[in-house]
């Protein structure tokens, strides 16, 4: 006896894969695209099926591209000497969306985590090195995230890369724009205070 | 310039058509997509497709199915005379898994709001009334949700089946069970309050 049909079971099986995609969502979502005409499910299989032909890592910087070098990389406007470090290729697409930032990339794919058996050699950090090394980068910027494993990873980099003289950065840490302070957590609020700007 | 690649900018499109999924969550999804492997795509490219071709709806209640009659219509443990009125195919399921149920459905496909021009020949409304004519039905539970189209759907529906005389019946409305009373909303408690069921 089969409440839900097959084919529809196993959708919901595939699309309950993603990560914050429960089975209650995934049975919405599975619903919805039957409900629709069959061209759009196609449509979608399409976009699936092409995405990991036509899409690679860029040689340079290791984002997702369909060009190598990427568009970023290949990009004569922007400034070369300046690489910005983020975790994963989402990253990059947060900071372009900021439109303030002109600069290159490079994308480690992850951060440091020794309890899930990523180390140094599992990111892509010998090649960030190699970027260091081999070209005149004057400013290194890390992007990792303000987490257990992007603060290890910046800190883990910072250290490498001063031993080299590389002028490095990092993100500003403080109270997220609109924020009322009485609600920001009392860590944020505690950096914030330490590594206060002064004005003018 | 493609910061985002065409055909990554492609899957976050059509991803981000699915309802209660914006651009943001789209591009998470899609960047997944990306880092997983290609069979992992494949697999939910193929269960896409065949979606629509293996699926059809059931002939006699209207619920997705791969055969027709579909496998609870056929079920000859279920009682024929009960028929359940869902708006969709969704409600069926969530209904199923009560476990409670042992009767069959007719799934309406939507329910009455005439601001989005749904109306009465929009809905599988005459197939139900072609239904309660010419078996032997004995009941019919309206089972529409308790929403302002649901609940008009559902009195148009009680008025049609009691000028036939059929014994008609609605889901019980009241306070969710582990709900403190406090929490509930007024006009939930009001209905509880109003049909307050006598004990023993």
């Amino acid at each position: 006896m089969h409440v839900v049909p097959p084919a529809l079971e196993r959708l919901i099986k595939e699309l309950s894969r993603f990560p914050g995609i429960g089975e209650k969502t995934a049975t919405r979502l599975a619903l919805y695209i039957l409900r629709k005409p069959a061209s759009d499910a196609s449509r979608l299989a399409e976009a699936l099926s092409d995405l990991h032909a036509s899409i690679q890592l860029c040689s340079n910087c290791y984002t997702f591209s369909e060009t190598d070098p990427c568009d970023i990389c290949s990009d004569q406007r922007r400034r070369d000497d300046l690489v910005c470090v983020v975790e994963e290729p989402g990253d990059l697409l947060a900071i372009e969306k900021t439109g303030v930032y002109r600069g290159v990339y490079h994308i480690l794919h992850g951060a440091l985590s020794p309890m899930d058996g990523i180390g140094p050699e599992e990111l892509k950090i010998k090649e960030l090195l190699g970027r260091v090394k081999s070209s005149s980068i004057k400013e290194v910027v890390l992007a990792t995230s303000s987490t257990v494993p992007g603060e290890a990873t910046a800190s883990y980099l910072a250290d490498i890369l001063q031993r080299m003289n590389m002028n490095t950065t990092r993100l500003a840490c403080g109270i997220p724009m609109g924020m009322d302070i009485k609600y920001a957590d009392m860590h944020t609020l505690g950096r914030a205070i330490e590594t206060r700007q002064s004005l003018g």
